[in-house]
């Protein structure tokens, strides 16, 4: 049995989403048993089962408006950082939470603390490409990123493919602005330099426009281009649909058209479902941590569960902070 | 009359695509005449008209693969430079090159010069949006910005919206990774602080998710991340549409569906076709200079060369010049 904590609150649709995912995880996770967190008037409403411990939280909620280090300092008792506490204290093995996502970051530096050697913890985004799934490395934990932080980043996000998605010798590379070797920002180029003198499978620069194509495994940036290129990737995926969907409605013909294409387009969509992957895990600190999307309902709850239980069955953090210092390499010449 | 060079050799299909294009533009364009630059070999093959002057370049071509700086010492007598020396000469009043957008950058800076007081020129494109198209500053020109740069890419593009598109007060915004005012690295933050000092519209800070909306006119950005985000846009549409068309032959009917609803995939397609803007203006050189696309058909070659005689018509670079002394702001406390 593997015991996950779920933040009850966390997320757009909470506690609604949260509670119908619990159904769904005591349903189809058998081997999972489930913190549930949460202030008195939620836990009621959750689902008994010898596999559920209800932890009641405080009152006062972490909004997606809060600012992460205000609400460590003034909603200390919320359901978010609480679920963090029974990880540190060892009650539970892994955690899970659709809500602030700067505040779940924060939360664990604060509660569950950093990997030894590891100066900035990151978000890694599974991303659909035309091939197998990859790994987007940061998408938003951190600005203004040190090469050696993307150096570990790019270790990090490579490892947790090779043990969470059995995926061998990931390719690690480079978000840049030209495949050709050395070509970027500054960051860029001497990140390059690190992952040169490294063990791991580097191959070289990717460009923006190769991003979706599946040709690498992992792509590694700073936390500002790839929270940028995330939400922009999603932005833009709604809009070429919404204009799709007005230029179609304008005659009966494209109309009858989209009509018969509907379970083509359904099965596109599934295939591009950020929901299937079930949440994004913070690499970096002392804990195994799944930060789900804002707008995760109930089937994006129970697989950021699925994904939290295979991170605690092999307890990823702990051989993340192994492999930190296996991996080390000399960092002298390489700062900004 | 309005005199605008053509570089021949510039493109991905050159010269096929830029005699194509001339042929359109003298057909089109009447109160345009042409420089046309090239080897003799290629000159041959120009059309003849009175609006038409052959000027012969070196029979050294500046690749894709070249590096700018390489290419202005090796290649100086390529069709891309002896072209903008007849712009530094006063021959002519534009320039126009679809090839390689380094070596065009490189160029316009050694041979025209910068604007008084711009540090770094900047690529200013035109994107579709929801609403009205916008412009993304800079798309690459620059990378490692700094925060008074940003500013000026800003009132740069704010004035080229103005002046050639007839956009009153265009709303300017900084692309970061929230909206709340002052989020982001800290380029953007001190960028931030010098547009809420000056008199141009500026509207905040908007997310990657909103830049397709159309909510503001010019979205201002460092090179390495607005050329990331251009080439993600294109190549993200790109595998949708791959995506897509693989997942509809799958069933006859939704190959269809999908015949049926050509026509309104055809008119999405126009509506977003990066060829109907007609290149991207060089924004901060001492000259009209027009980049466009590498892939530049004959359309777009003649849609560039209205372009720049919109530019000519109103010789803005020198109003780009004027407007970087009037709209200065106090820059100190602003450094990186």
């Amino acid at each position: 049995m593997v015991s996950v904590v779920l933040d009850l609150m966390g997320g757009d649709f909470a506690p609604h989403s949260t509670l119908k995912g619990v159904n769904l995880a005591l349903r189809e996770l058998p081997e999972v048993e489930l913190y549930l967190v949460g202030p008195s008037s939620i836990l009621e409403k959750a689902p008994q089962s010898e596999r559920v411990k209800l932890v009641e939280s405080g009152d006062e909620v972490v909004t997606m408006e809060d600012q992460p280090h205000e609400a460590l300092k003034r909603k200390r008792r919320a359901s978010l950082f609480v679920g963090l506490d029974l990880l540190a204290k060892g009650e539970a093995q892994a955690f899970v939470s659709a809500g602030n996502s700067g505040a779940v970051v924060a939360g664990s530096i604060f509660i569950l603390g950093r990997l030894k050697g590891v100066r900035r913890p990151a978000i890694a985004t599974m991303l659909p490409t035309l091939k197998l799934p990859m790994v987007l490395i940061d998408a938003g934990a951190n600005v203004d990123s040190k090469p050696y932080d993307l150096y570990q980043f790019g270790l990090m996000a490579s490892l947790f493919l090779e043990k969470i998605w059995q995926r061998e010798k990931p390719r690690i590379a480079l978000l840049s602005i030209g495949e050709e070797q050395g070509k970027g920002n500054q960051l860029v180029k001497k990140a390059h330099q690190l992952f040169l003198k490294s063990k791991l499978n580097y191959v070289g620069n990717i460009e923006g426009r190769d991003l979706y194509l599946g040709a690498v495994d992992v792509v590694v940036c700073d936390g500002f281009i790839g929270n940028i290129c995330l939400k922009l990737s999603e932005g833009l995926a709604e809009t070429i649909m919404t204009m799709l969907k007005e230029e179609v409605k304008k005659s009966f013909r494209s109309i009858l058209g989209m009509y018969l294409a509907k379970p083509a387009l359904a099965s596109f969509k599934k295939k591009t479902d950020w929901r299937e992957y079930g949440g994004a895990p913070l690499l970096g600190v002392r804990g195994n941590v799944i930060i789900s999307h804002g707008k995760s309902d109930a089937v994006a709850i129970k697989n950021a569960i699925y994904q939290a239980y295979k991170f605690a069955k092999i307890n990823l953090w702990e051989r993340l902070e192994s492999a930190i210092s296996e991996f080390a390499v000399e960092e002298e010449g390489s700062e900004l």
